[in-house]
């Protein structure tokens, strides 16, 4: 059975809701970041990046939300969470995953962890200044150029959807209205009325 | 034929290694970033992210490293440039790829590109000092959790491969030695001598 390390409010939501739309069993080991469980070395032994999500295997254990996404939806391809015999399609789904994890998922982590890469509290407060203004433009990109809708990709749902949603959760606390992108908020409803959704939801709280 | 936009001294570079790999005929676009052809509109209707790569096909246009190198191993199975027989070989290469698009490559882009997280002179400077600790830290975890040897994956040549040295080029002008990870060091060296790297970099030139 596979396992998935998560902890609330974050990324790891978007495997976690993927796994539970395959309708397959798993299992979910909840860290908290208050007591910086990610940096234990029980934890560090999983991933030694220090970071949620993990994803244990019988083959090994897998970290990177995108790689974990498309792993999940070739594991359990009757789940039809990307469109696996199109190589085209599947790779604009990728394009979409990589985005959000190398541009949105960064813009919003300099609002808490701007000490990754400045060391200077005046630099933190810059950072956390700018969040509203960096996500508000990924948003806008995505709302005018990528979310096809009624799902990201159009008319199938896929592995997007969630990784979507799990980001734009965190818009509110970025400063940043959702119903600026009607798309997006759209979206985000749609989601949210998901049984799989709900279920991810519960298991964190 | 397969169009890719590149511009030099980029991330560009690992896809068009990649695709210098499977002996496929392509054509390169070379953007000059001393002019922001990157933000012209006719580049933005490309892409309109305004970076490179991009990655013109008879489908569509695809953005991201990390899926136009799993589109191009999908695309040329005979070149052998990914496990693409097993998910969990398939999501390990995955999870390399984003890993260095999502953490190694936006660690080195705080050196010249902290406005796009910031707005201060003096948190660009910041940032730009801190950058030979995070890369520095980023390719200890590569050599000693990650890179297998003699390639990335071991003994089979993977789209792994041309991204590592891509961003491993980077680390001198990061003010990083390279020679600190004797591993990495090999894979470079390794690199440098295939002909689809001299290939590639000489239509840089
Ligand atoms: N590129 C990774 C990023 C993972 C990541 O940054 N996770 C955050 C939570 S959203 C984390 O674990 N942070 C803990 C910390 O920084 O200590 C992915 O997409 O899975
Ligand atoms: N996540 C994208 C990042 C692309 C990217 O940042 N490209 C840089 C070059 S390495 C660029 O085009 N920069 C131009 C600019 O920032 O104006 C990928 O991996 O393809």
């Amino acid at each position: 059975m596979l396992k998935l390390y998560v902890a609330p409010g974050t990324c790891a939501l978007a495997s976690h809701i993927a796994l539970a739309e395959t309708g397959a069993a798993y299992a979910i080991e909840k860290l908290s970041f208050k007591t910086n469980q990610q940096n234990s070395p029980e934890y560090l032994a999983i991933n030694p990046k220090g970071r949620v999500p993990a994803l244990v295997t019988e083959q090994g254990i897998l970290t990177e939300t995108p790689a974990m996404l498309a792993y999940i939806a070739q594991r359990f391809p009757q789940a039809r969470l990307a469109p696996l015999d199109d190589i085209f399609a599947f790779a604009e789904v990728q394009s979409f995953t990589s985005y959000l994890c190398s541009t949105v998922h960064i813009a919003h982590a300099h609002k808490m962890r701007g000490y990754r890469w400045a060391n200077e509290e005046s630099s933190f407060a810059d950072m956390k200044k700018k969040v509203p203004e960096t996500m508000g433009a990924c948003f806008a990109l995505i709302e005018q150029k990528m979310l096809r809708a009624p799902w990201v990709m159009g008319e199938q749902y896929t592995i997007c959807d969630p990784y979507l949603f799990t980001i734009a959760q965190w818009l509110e606390g970025d400063g940043v209205d959702i119903n600026a992108f009607p798309k997006v908020a759209d979206h985000f409803k749609r989601m949210s009325d998901r049984p799989a959704v709900q279920k991810a939801l519960a298991e964190l709280a």
